[in-house]
Parts: C-alpha cells; structure tokens; sequence
C-alpha cells in the first residue's frame, strides 16, 4: 500500500492524496451508521488521472470507492480498510454550456447547484432538485440516478442524460460525451453506469438536457380525504394543466400537527383540519393567468366531485416559501420524535392507497399505536414511508423492532409491484435485500455484467450486488 | 433442420411454422435491397412460446431474426438462409391499460396505432407516432429504439418504457414488466434491449407511459431565412411555450418547389417564396387561447429580429392537413425525382446549420448541381439530408456516386460530433460502417457485452456489429 500511495502522490500532486486526520471531511457516513476507514483519499483533477489512478489500483488489488458531495443515505460512499476513496471534488468544471442547443457539460465534482446556477446564467432550467443541492455532485446524482422533487415533468437523473464520460476499472476511458438527442449507433450504455453507484466505473463527466425556464408558478395545498383521492386528483391536474405540473408531494396530517407540537411551528393555512394534504406546483414558460385559471379549474371540478376537500394558492413567494415549509418540515419532525424508521419504497401510482392502508394495518398489529408518517412523491409511486414510535415507548426498545417494521413495510412493497429503493440506491445497507427482492434472472444478469466489466472485483465492492 | 422444425411444428401448433410461398408476407426487406431467405417463419402466441422457440434453436445453433411489422429501413430483419424469422405478430394483446397510472403494458405484436387507439379510448395520449404506425409494433419500435416527430416534447422511444420483458438468449424470461416511476434497486438493464435491434435478446412486452391528450393543437408554417434561423427560433418557441413544442419540422423550398413540379400539389400558402420552412405544432392539455397567443408572441418577436420572415397558422384541422402535406410530401418526392441517396442522421442541435451548409459545399463540389433537400427533425438534430441527383443526369449513373456521396455526408457530421444513425438503427446496412463511426472502447464493450449474452452467436446475427 505504501508503494501505492507513493505512486499516487507522484501522480497526484500537492493535495492529491489525502491520509490521516485529514481525511475527516471525506471519509463519513452521511447518516453516521457506518465507519468509513480508507487507507488514504485520492483527489484528482481530471479524467486522466482518474484513469491512471484506476490502472495503478488495479495492478495492485486494491478497491476504489468513488465519492461525489458524500450526501448518499446508503453507505454507498463509505470505504472499509484497505480501500482507497476517490473524491472527485476537484473535477468542478463545467465545461460546455449551449443554450441553443439546451446542453450543460460538466463533470462529476460539480456541485448540483452550481449545475443549476450556471444553466439559469443562460436562461434555461437543469431541473434536477433535491434537499442536497448544495452539497451533493452532478457526479454522485448521475451514479445514483437521483430523483427528487421535479421528476413527475423532468423524469430522474437518468433521463436528463445525453452522454456520458466514463474511467471503465480496466483505466480505460469510454468518451460517450455526445450532446445527441437522437443516435440508434448501437447498444445504450450510458445507462448501465447510471445508477450502478461506482460498481461498473467511474462516471467522470456527463452532457445533460436543459429545459426553458419558468416563468410563471402557481403552488397550491390542498386538503383530501384519503390518498385515493390524491392519486385521483394527480390524474386529473396532469390531464387539465398540458403536464404543467413540476411537484405532487402527498402529506399527512401529522406534517402539521407535528410541525406544532414538535418544531413550534403554526403553517396550517386552511380552515379546518384534514387528515392528507397535496402540495402541488405548476410552472409555465409564460407569465400569465392561464395556469393558474387551468388549476383552479381542475380543483373546483375535484371540488364538486368529492375529491377535494379545500384549496389555497400561495400568492407570493413568501407564501409559497410557507407552504413547501409543511412540506420540507416532515424530515425535522422525523428528527424531532426521534428514532424514526425510514423506507424509501415505490409502488405503481395508482397503488399507492393500497400501500398506505395495508402497510399501515400490517404496522398497527405489528406494534399497537405506532405512527406511521408516509409522504413523498406520490406522482412517482415514490413514498418515504416512515414510521415513529408509539406515544411512550422508549426509543431503544422501539428501535430493536426496527427489522420487523421495515420487513412489515418491505413486503407489502413487493406484493404491490413495488421497489424497496425509489430514489436512494442500494448501497451497502439494501445490499442483503437485494435477493429477496429481485428476480433471480435479474440478478444473474446484473453480476455477469459485473464480472464482465470489473473482473477483479475493485470498484466499490460491497455496494449494490448481494 | 427439419427435426427442429418438427420440434418447433408441435410447440406452436397450427399456422405457427410457416414455410414455403406461405413466408412472402414476411420474408422481405421493406426497402428491396436485400433478399430475406429463412427456413421458415415462426409465429409464436405467447412469451412462453418464445423461451421454447430459443432454447430449441440455440440446441439446435440455428439463428433466429426477431420480426415486429417489418418496417425496418435498415434490413434489421432480413434473414440469411439457415436462419428463422422470430415474428411475433400473434402476441398482439393488450395485457394491461391504467389511466390513473398513466401506463399501458403491451405485447411485443401490438401494432403502434393500437396501443395509441388504446390509450385515446382511455383518454390518454401514447406519444410515439412516426409513418410507419400502422403497420409497424411496438416490440420493432423497441428494439430499434424508434424516434419519430413528437420525440422534442416526448422522447424517443426508450424514453417512454418503464419495464420490458424479454426472452434472453438462453430462452431465460425475464420479467422486468413494472410499472414503476422510480427504482433504483442496482443496474438499468432494459436499456440494453432497447436499441439492440434483436441481437441481445427478443422484447416481448412492455410497460410504458401515457401522457395527458392534447386539448388545443396550434400548427403554422414558418418562412425562415436560413437554417441558423431556424435553430433561433426552435429555442425561442420552447422557451416562450413551457415545452410546450410538440413537432419541429425543417423543411427546405423544395418540398414546396418539388410538391408542385413532381406531384402537381400546389401547397404555398403564403404571399412570397422563402428558401427555408419552419413546420411547428404546439399542443396544450386545456383548450383555450393562451397556447395561440405564446406562439404568436414568439412568432412576432422572431419577426422583428429577422429570424422569421412569414407565418401562417392553420384555423382548422383541414388547413392544419394541408400544413403537414407539405412536409409528408417529401419522401413522396424523393421517390418522383428518383434516385435520391438517403442519409438519417443527427448532430449537436446548434450545429444543424453547420452539417447543412458544409455538406452542401462539399456535395456540390463532388458533383455539381447535386440537389441536396435535407429535412426533418431539427429539434433533436436529426436531419433527413438526401440528395437528389443533378437534373439531367442518368439514375444509374449517379446511383453509381452513391458511396461517395455517402462519404460525404457521413464524414461531416463525424467532424460535427454527429451520428450516422439517429432514429432508423444500424441493422445490416450500417454495420460495417460502425467500425469507423464508433470509437474503439464503445464497440469493445458492445462486443464484450454481445458475447456474455449471447455466447452462441443466435440472436440476429450479422446485424448491428460490425
């Protein structure tokens, strides 16, 4: 190893290779379950020299972890001793901005929101959004397939790609960095490094759609009776607005309730009391009264039909900013009760009902008076199912039945069709799960393309594959 | 032989192995260039079927070349002699339609405007829609990953799968039909089927996405000087409609010009003869003025700049048919001049002014007065760049350029950062081209990845790799 790494520092240069105490902003578990112990954390500066990091590894054994903005909830960045972490921070360039032609090239260590920022610079939207946005890397969103809050109109990371640049783990270089919006050259494999969490290679840069920017946003809550008629209401505003609609994010009663008992805040904005709300945002290219004239007519049709128990628009930013405040409440609230246990899961759409009311029966036998707090994505299919601990019980104890819950939630998931990760990944922690949940000839194909691409097993071993 | 096609007679039982004169309606290529001479055709029922017909043939080494409705332009269906035509126009059931989910799951046999039929009475809109869409099936559409004109707003077709189910060349199934919006539970691996064109793997069904059915349609024909202009005007439409651009069509004078002379249609509608046309439509979910007044806007504010130099919108459905005659005209009139050497490629969208202007120098410096008329789709870059011959010259004579003309063509849009294939694939007529188009380590991980699924050599041989 020491071989190695004085290699490296040669390669690397000044800052190149991090080790010791220095290593702390690198090497941590973003949701501090696990211990990240690589043997050093390598930093380069571009696709060359994660190449020739790559090769170097390779000859001697030793595994590669990648590493964007380290904000993944799986452990899909954490290293174990002996593996070196590759950080790709320092690769922040965007190197290419078109707005004819509604391209953005940048690579891996961008920050997502230096992305965002550079394509508004030219008057186009990258509308990939997510509480990390700060932190988090183009990089890191594109190996993970990303999704967040803007995927029911601009779809998950994944399909915001146009090319990609990959370190393959034999060092060599796959330049696929086209900017087409129509090439049939053969097989797709763009997409076999999306989503592989560094297992297949190391996604060194990417070309991505920009779209135009909104001019025009009309944010809503709305109260409901039950998921059904959220699910209800989401065919029906997708269907009145040309798909105008960015945000469908379904919300329990408890984010309102809990935001008062727990964070101190009052956000309850309608009259009376409702057991779900919908937060719903629709954006257009124009300013102009048309989208909000559309909505409102959805919602008084919805009104009429039952579906809809009462609505408020924001009518300013700053009302707007309190509405999404219910919405982006519902982690700290998690927080605040204290020992939640989360699922990132995903049904087809138009079960998500089932999937709440089963789940949510199975959990109540399970362990009398737990409070599960489902939310999310509903539009995707994609709920964070989570679920606090009963009134007085202890967070220890609630936490040993941790497994038990989540198998409870888990299976319904499968019975419904659904997946057990929607946007998270696999990581280390769903890794096990993997051959529960997936079909075996699946799974095969996936470790054949494993052993195919990286024989020597050095890619961030121990991630994604059971 | 004719053990395995007894064999396969018992598997799939009456009209399921057809031979003889009885192949005619399958074995040909739609383009004529090609003889297609198989054993037999099969036509199996079910994707059981299908997994049976594989591991016989791959027992027996016999080849097999899948077939949807055989409206392929590049002989990705045209059989060598010792091979069998997989048809799969019997599996034409409609397994699944949700309208609250926004997805239909079909069989690979379904023909296009069937599952589009489908989807209307359901109210719902599947967007791919392309010439062929009456004859052609979605499991063709898949596998050659097929474009058309709504791909700006919608996708290509890849783009609008959330699962497939394939029969693998080892007549394993694998069940990947879900219907979710989000799930990231390790690898992408239908993507690798698709655009495949049969050599990986026959699709069997899918599941895809629906969207909201237009309300409002506005369609208008654009004069505009250049094709720079265009390009100009394509941002500024998106930009001022929320995406809402459904179809972009390039036209040059000679759809007009040619319309007139070769199939007596006198199709101008406006005052002065421009050198370049603009056919753009634009759909909206809810009737009503907003989407005219967007364009108008636009159209005005383009007018002013000098990007546009006229326009005219069609005030009804009948007007808006006469529009779309003008750009439907062309392939009719590449037929009446004859001879015309067809290219389906694709650049960098800003760059179609470049690959428009260099061809045409460089094509008329090869054979002056060569009457290049390129169209298409220049919102994703794809341009429909054929060449007719230079008037008073023989057919054959000029055929005789053809290779060079082709060189010509193709080497430009290489230097573009082009692709020689954006929407009609590879098959046979491409393949050798592929070697020089690709680069080196993408067709390295095309073969690597061709030989761990196919080790035998079965799936559409001769087809897609060079």
């Amino acid at each position: 190893m020491d071989d190695l790494l004085d290699k490296l520092s040669a390669l690397l240069g000044p800052g190149g290779v991090v080790t010791g105490g220095d290593m702390a902003p690198f090497a941590f578990d973003w949701r501090k379950i696990e211990e990240s112990t690589p043997s050093a954390v390598l930093r380069p500066r571009s696709t060359a020299e994660v190449a020739d990091v790559v090769r170097l590894c390779g000859q001697a054994g030793v595994p590669l972890v990648p590493q964007g903005g380290n904000t993944g909830l799986m452990g899909g960045t954490v290293a174990k001793p002996g593996a070196l972490l590759l950080n790709l921070g320092r690769m922040d360039r965007i190197r290419d901005i078109d707005p004819l032609g509604y391209t953005v090239t940048a690579e891996a260590g961008c920050i997502l929101a230096n992305v965002q920022a550079a394509a508004a610079g030219v008057d186009r939207l990258f509308p990939l959004s997510l509480g990390a946005e700060g932190t988090c890397t183009i990089g890191g969103n594109l190996s993970t397939n990303a999704g967040g809050i803007l995927t029911i109109r601009y779809g998950n990371a994944r399909d915001l790609v146009l090319g990609l640049e990959v370190v393959l783990p034999d060092g060599r270089v796959w330049n696929g960095l086209r900017s087409l919006r129509k090439d049939n050259t053969g097989y797709d494999l763009k997409h076999l490094f999306m989503g592989a969490e560094g297992t297949l290679g190391i996604i060194t840069a990417a070309t991505c759609k920009l779209f135009p920017r909104p001019r025009q946003v009309e944010t809503a809550l709305v109260a409901v009776p039950d998921p059904a008629a959220a699910v209800d209401l989401l065919a029906r505003l997708r269907g009145a607005s040309s798909d105008a609609l960015t945000a469908f994010e379904l919300m329990p009663r408890f984010g309102i309730d809990g935001a008062k008992e727990l964070l101190g805040r009052d956000v309850d904005p309608l009259a009376a009391p409702a057991p779900w709300y919908v937060l719903a945002e629709l954006t257009a290219g124009t300013a102009g009264p048309a989208l909000r004239e559309q909505a409102e007519g959805a919602l008084a049709a919805a009104l009429e039909g039952g579906t809809v128990l009462d609505a408020t628009f924001a009518e300013s930013e700053e009302k707007r900013r309190q509405l999404w405040l219910i919405r982006e409440g519902l982690p700290e609230i998690g927080r605040a009760v204290g020992g939640a246990v989360h699922h990132d899961v995903s049904v087809p759409v138009a079960r998500v009902p089932d999937l709440i009311t089963l789940a949510g029966k199975r959990l109540e036998k399970l362990l009398p008076g737990i409070r599960p707090y489902p939310f999310g994505h509903v539009a995707d299919g994609n709920i964070h199912y989570n679920v606090a601990r009963p009134r007085g019980m202890e967070t220890k104890a609630y936490l040993d039945r941790a497994k038990e819950i989540t198998a409870t939630v888990h299976g319904t998931v499968r019975e419904l069709g659904g997946s057990i990760s929607a946007e998270h990944g696999i990581g280390s922690r769903k890794r096990e799960e993997m051959a529960v949940a997936k079909d075996p000839v699946e799974l095969d194909l996936m470790r054949a393309i494993k052993g195919l691409l990286d024989p020597r097993g050095i890619m961030n071993p121990g991630k994604v594959l059971p």
